[in-house]
């Protein structure tokens, strides 16, 4: 029996909750869990806010962990070995998207915590494709947030960003503290929006070289044209039209933060410069490998607040509240 | 004196109309024009839609036509020779955008009918870099066209779109033509979307695989996550989101009309697939001649309707009652 902390309703608390998850499958690994990071995704779980939870229900997609059963399918991976997984725990392989090195877009996923039981427990398991070693200089207790929090803003930056580029970075929490450290060391000129004026000297050792009000539209408008690539990681409605004047010529405005309401767009702020506007999901399995050599090379780790799994219910209040400096971990050994 | 026709008001007729352009720049070259496309921009200038517009105004800004004279800063050009030039008839050469080869995006650029006199006339003058030398083999009626609807939908295709790539092209009109000939010739597989049904077979006979209707929300729905782009080039709202829908992942919708409505935009429909949304101005100066080569040796020529000078407001009007099948080319010569 694995043991996990699951709510049995929405919202509800997390309370103790055995499970059995009957025999691993030949393309499986199963992980006994050291760390599990907690992403503002966990809470619209619990809350349902997507419709896609089934109770009970235990979140958990930042998992750290040893692998210590695989079945006979899997390549590569040894017993005893650190792996990570995040959102997926399984994808078809057989699409385009699966085919085109692009997993975490493939339309027949697994989320780790959809339809099935995540990482706030003692053990889980993953299809082998989705268990990525983790390089031994990071610390262990920082691994879980770059799974998820980590690789949804590295994707991004992989895919548009150069080292020569002036990028700004809206919203300094889980995603975007990292978004921070790694953008700096990829060589870019970077600032930092943020509401809350108490994470400027924060932000500023985390590697921005300025950090700017998000709602400070002075400030905006004096950087009309500036920047080649912005990335917001807030799911709060912002004065996007400010942001996309920030932008330079073939600038893009790039969502990795899940804002419901509406943007409402004018093409033509697009139009005279080539301007763009995308958002993306997790990253995909080559990114995760990319990532983590990256930040061992450059020692990016999350900065993390670790609590005890027990504490999960005191840890989730105290993100609800906006506490969190800057990513919550539960400690889910024994 | 240049020999033009001018509106002295907003959506005034267009009249005979002499002007002296005073002396020939060092940096200009004066160009006899042979013929001169017109586009939507031309009526929208014409009506000061864009806020942009001074009076007396000579529209045309799809300009072919023989180099008279040259001053002793033009390099390469030689009299005698058959030029166009688009919507742009200079650049300031020195900031990030023009350094970048992308004179298209300077915001110092000077456009050809904005607070100039266009090509809607004998004579019109340009800086030398933006004369861009014709092949003999494109028919010179056909030429015009080709310097800004064609390139302003020839330089997504060069920034966005691979040989393997399924594109949609929303609108078959004056650039919608010249789009849908230019993806078939690139290897595409092409959907073209209009309004109008009897358009269908010459869709077809230009390089269409299908055409569905514009606001065909079956058929859209059908064809949901298949598109790796679309291209818009209407001015008239539609069911953005629907198209979004139709894209696959890593999918972009393209606009390239001038939809003044505004988009309401959901980043829930871009996140979960990577998508993007862009629009783009005119293309550069390389991608212009990229686009010559290209329709050179494929004989991708613009579908024109040519009508003399003088008769320049019926051939307004029937362009303005959307009677052009595909697009409309003054012959400017005596």
């Amino acid at each position: 029996m694995f043991q996990a902390y699951a709510a049995t309703e929405p919202m509800g608390r997390l309370v103790p909750f055995s499970y059995d998850p009957g025999p691993l499958k030949d393309d499986e690994v199963q992980i006994r869990i050291e760390f599990c990071g907690i992403c503002h995704s966990d809470l619209s779980m619990l809350n349902n806010d997507w419709g896609s939870t089934s109770y009970p229900f235990v979140p958990g997609h930042e998992v750290v962990g040893i692998i210590e059963d695989k079945g006979p399918l899997v390549p590569d991976l040894a017993l005893g070995q650190r792996v990570g997984v995040g959102w997926f725990s399984r994808s078809c392989l057989t699409c385009e998207s699966c085919l085109g090195g692009h997993q975490n877009l493939c339309a027949r996923s697994e989320g780790i915590i959809v339809g099935r039981h995540g990482g706030f427990a003692d053990r889980v398991r993953c299809h082998f494709s989705w268990a990525t070693p983790v390089p031994d200089s990071i610390p262990p207790e920082t691994v879980g947030p770059l799974f998820c929090g980590g690789l949804t803003v590295f994707g991004p930056i992989l895919d548009n960003v150069r080292p020569v580029d002036r990028v700004g970075v809206i919203g300094i929490g889980g995603l975007g503290h990292l978004a921070v450290k790694f953008l700096r060391a990829w060589g870019c000129e970077v600032t930092a929006f943020s509401s809350s004026t108490d994470k400027t000297a924060e932000a500023m050792a985390m590697g921005a070289h300025r950090v700017v009000g998000s709602f400070d539209a002075k400030k905006l408008t004096e950087l009309k044209g500036y920047f080649n690539f912005i990335i917001s990681t807030v799911n709060v409605p912002l004065d996007w039209s400010a942001y996309i004047n920030a932008l330079g010529p073939n600038g893009k405005l790039h969502f990795v933060g899940a804002v419901l309401e509406p943007v409402s767009l004018r093409v033509f702020s697009l139009l005279a410069a080539n301007k763009s506007i995308g958002a993306s999901p997790l990253g995909s399995i080559r990114q995760m490998r990319y990532l983590l050599e990256f930040v061992a090379r450059h020692e990016l780790f999350p900065t993390v607040e670790v609590h005890k799994l027990q504490d999960v219910n005191l840890a989730l209040n105290e993100l609800k509240d906006g506490k969190v400096r800057y990513r919550k971990v539960l400690d889910c050994r024994d």
